[in-house]
């Protein structure tokens, strides 16, 4: 007599469980890497992830894992996609197939290359030196290259890759999108910048102590809900958040004294994608029901959390007050008006995450083209700083005076991850069409937040988005949520709803 | 035709650094536990380093390591035990035989206690709660006698413990010792409680800043030698130093505002092992001749920073402008005889981290002893609180006011570390042993210290120590280094030279 279903069920959940074990010890080490490893560590760091990736490479193209899923494929198990167990099917296959066209070798080779490319990286871009890194970089695309022709894809060896981090998203759709968002964006910046009014900016360039500035966000990240508990805010010279265990959450941001945005910002960033991680079922971890659906929704909460909160009016009434005690020298003498205005500083600029919220999606642009360019062999890396600062001529209308300034500044693509930044802006739009649709049936926010009351948000995130994990894929959550498809409409109201009274447009 | 010896060795030494690479990965583990994991975390990281202990105690009672060291036994390679060969094949011969008596399931429960009992400590000593700990801290002493049984022993179940810290060391020696250290230290320390001069100990309790502390800490760690760039030092609970990589040796300490002594001799404390660490050969990494001999041995060398370097009159006389520079509200008007009188100060204390050079040995006197009699079965862990503290009473004249001061200050036993103790006073006894034989050889040091020069003691104790890995054993390495087996006497020796003059005793 065959197993029954919810025996073989079982028999695939513990394996991939275990799974997600090693991987989360593989975790703790790049955590610790780029948080406190010593740099003559680096090397052998490479050789205990490669061994710890290796096995989790073997385990995940089991052919046992294969054959359950086969078994379970016609089960009733498999029946309702939304259930823990059909999502579970649904999702372990997908992942499966996927796996088992990559052979061990290039898993490995894409691991090592991608550990000493981030350490070459962080010299590299300290001494504004990318030919230090080109070499690397070279590899690093030529083995994406041939993760695309090993997975397969229809129209374009990029959809390969976005698949990765964006599951079911086509390269065409996202051209789309992004095409859509500059067809309306592009007027917005053009006429903030015909605008006689400017923010204050210098308000934010002055003097932050970095130890206030920790009290500060590790105060707010805790407001806002981030849990210490199961969670540490640590610095790396990249900010990142990373979740290694069922009740272990870790972000890290970094602290300028002459900058009061990148620590404060960074960290609610970092926080709203903590809070997304925190949010979801811990009993389910390592199995997709406790998963995160797509790297696009991950970044809808860090959004959330750094934008259409952290950058509203009705947050800084409530937080300035405890700001100014913080930071009696920097704001003493600033209004409250004058700061939200600061912090809603819309102008180009060089650097991705110190971008603003209309301008970031250009910075994006310019990446997506880039890295299908260079996918395609259209771009020869070689020739990648100067098409770099072309392309932020075009679109922004500045250049880099240095690398470390331009195509230096991402570890992404050091660390191969090719296929990534479209997500950004995907998460951008995410968030402002989640938002809106939390405050159709919340009612206005503004009230809790002045009153520094964030819980009913991340409550309606929790149930909506959090608890569910990979029960619903992007684009089904999205229209379960906002009864829309995603599109660019609800991230251009809100553009306009906030620039146009800040900078008098009609 | 049957393998060389050659290729037979060298199978083995690649099965034995691979195992020491996934070991290391759990030494990664253990240090972000230690030193940044969030508390509710703790359940998950025991399933992590369980896996991997399971991994490691498989890999290391493999058969073939078994069939690779009988091969080797007659070979030429095993000839000379000093040799790298030679010494990697006896130090695994007697290894394995160890490791093969143990039943994977003991070694497994062991490691999970392990972790557990160290997070259940943190919180029992942090409430003054040894209830919370007791039954695990039972589960701990009855599988450590699990241990002993299966690893088997001459005369007592101690000796199988001991073994494996201080390998080929007996219990009845080390009694031997410490009785004959006792009866001299003894005298010496009532000389000191009768002598009326007592050193101003309160400076040592004014307002240090922790900033100011860790810049301080820092510097001279690197001034007596500790690498950063293969180094770190961070912050935990129970100061610690381990070796993690070939490159990767971490230190901590803990600051503590009102009180020098403690991140200030607790870093020079483990800089002295993380030295040893550094010094020893990256190419051997995780074979014999990369390894340390014995904790007692590994102590010598923190002893060695500590008390002897650092608590010499020298290298006051050195180093006080500065600590004076940093701690100018503390120190501006204390002259460096009296700081050097304090930092010397000798009487009874609660604390054996924090206690004297000499009554330090009384502490571990108390551990030895109870530890032997949990391990005999003749004292139950319910009673340890009350032993503990009529052996304080009864050897050091004080008694604690709670557990938190008494029998819940250390983590070894939580750990599982029985048999461990004794290692310190054996390593005081070899620090002094070494250290008047460097004396001996380079000349008198203090000139050099007074002007913040350690190469040359530290050039001496790597070419007699650090690089010679394990291919000497400890007593072996002491008749080599000092031409006399290790006794009391310099130790004896440099505590009279150092409290006759300070405490006026004749």
């Amino acid at each position: 007599m065959p197993d029954s279903p919810e025996k073989i069920y079982q028999q695939l959940c513990d394996h991939v469980r275990q799974t997600a074990m090693i991987l989360s010890i593989q975790h703790v080490l790049a955590w610790d890497e780029r948080t406190t490893m010593p740099p003559a560590a680096g090397q052998y760091r490479a050789e205990q992830i490669t061994y710890l990736a290796g096995i989790v490479h073997e385990r995940q193209t089991d052919p046992r894992v294969g054959e359950w899923l086969d078994a379970l494929a016609d089960s009733p198990l498999a029946t309702d996609p939304h259930s823990d167990t059909g999502a579970t099917i649904r999702t372990l296959r997908r992942r499966y197939d996927r796996k088992v066209k990559l052979p061990q070798t290039l898993v490995e080779e894409l691991t090592r290359t991608a550990v000493l490319g981030q350490q070459v990286w962080a010299t590299a871009r300290k001494n504004n030196d990318f030919a230090a890194l080109c070499p690397l970089l070279e590899k690093t695309f030529e083995l994406k290259r041939q993760e695309a022709e090993a997975v397969g894809y229809d129209e374009h060896p990029y959809d390969a890759l976005l698949d990765d981090y964006e599951p079911a998203e086509t390269t065409a759709n996202v051209a789309r999108l992004l095409a859509s968002l500059r067809h309306r964006l592009v007027p917005l910046v053009e006429a903030v910048a015909q605008s006689r009014r400017r923010p204050p900016v210098d308000v934010l360039h002055r003097h932050y102590p970095i130890a206030s500035q920790e009290a500060f966000v590790n105060k707010i990240a805790e407001r806002i809900g981030f849990d210490f508990q199961s969670g540490r805010l640590a610095v790396s010279q990249h900010p990142f958040c990373m979740r290694m265990g069922p009740s272990d959450t870790r972000m890290t941001t970094r602290y300028d004294e002459k900058h009061f945005n990148s620590a404060f910002f960074g960290t609610l960033h970092e926080a709203g994608h903590a809070i997304y991680d925190q949010g979801r079922r811990a009993d389910q971890f390592g199995l997709p029901p406790g998963e995160y659906i797509s790297l696009g929704i991950h970044e809808s909460q860090s959004r959330m959390w750094e934008n259409l909160v952290g950058r509203s009016l009705a947050f800084w009434e409530g937080i300035f007050p405890e700001a100014q005690e913080a930071f009696p020298e920097a704001l003493g003498d600033v209004a409250v008006d004058d700061f939200y205005f600061a912090v809603n500083d819309v102008r180009p600029s060089l650097i991705r995450v110190e971008a603003d919220e209309a301008t970031y999606n250009l910075h994006i642009l310019v990446r997506f083209e880039l890295e299908q360019a260079l996918i395609d062999g259209e771009l020869a890396v070689n020739d990648l700083p100067v098409a770099w600062n072309d392309k932020y001529e075009a679109y922004l209308g500045i250049r880099p005076d240095d690398d470390t300034h331009g195509v230096l500044q991402d570890i992404h693509w050091s660390a191969g991850l090719v296929g990534y930044f479209p997500t950004y802006t995907l998460g951008n739009m995410y968030a402002s069409q989640f938002y809106a649709a939390a405050r159709d049936e919340l009612g206005d926010l503004a009230p809790a937040f002045r009153s520094g009351k964030f819980a009913p948000l991340r409550a309606w995130l929790r149930e909506k988005i959090h608890v569910r994990g990979k029960t619903f894929t992007a684009a089904e959550l999205v229209r379960d949520v906002t009864g829309r498809d995603l599109s660019e409409e609800a991230l251009m109201h809100h553009l306009h709803d906030k620039l146009a009274p800040l900078y008098g447009l009609e």
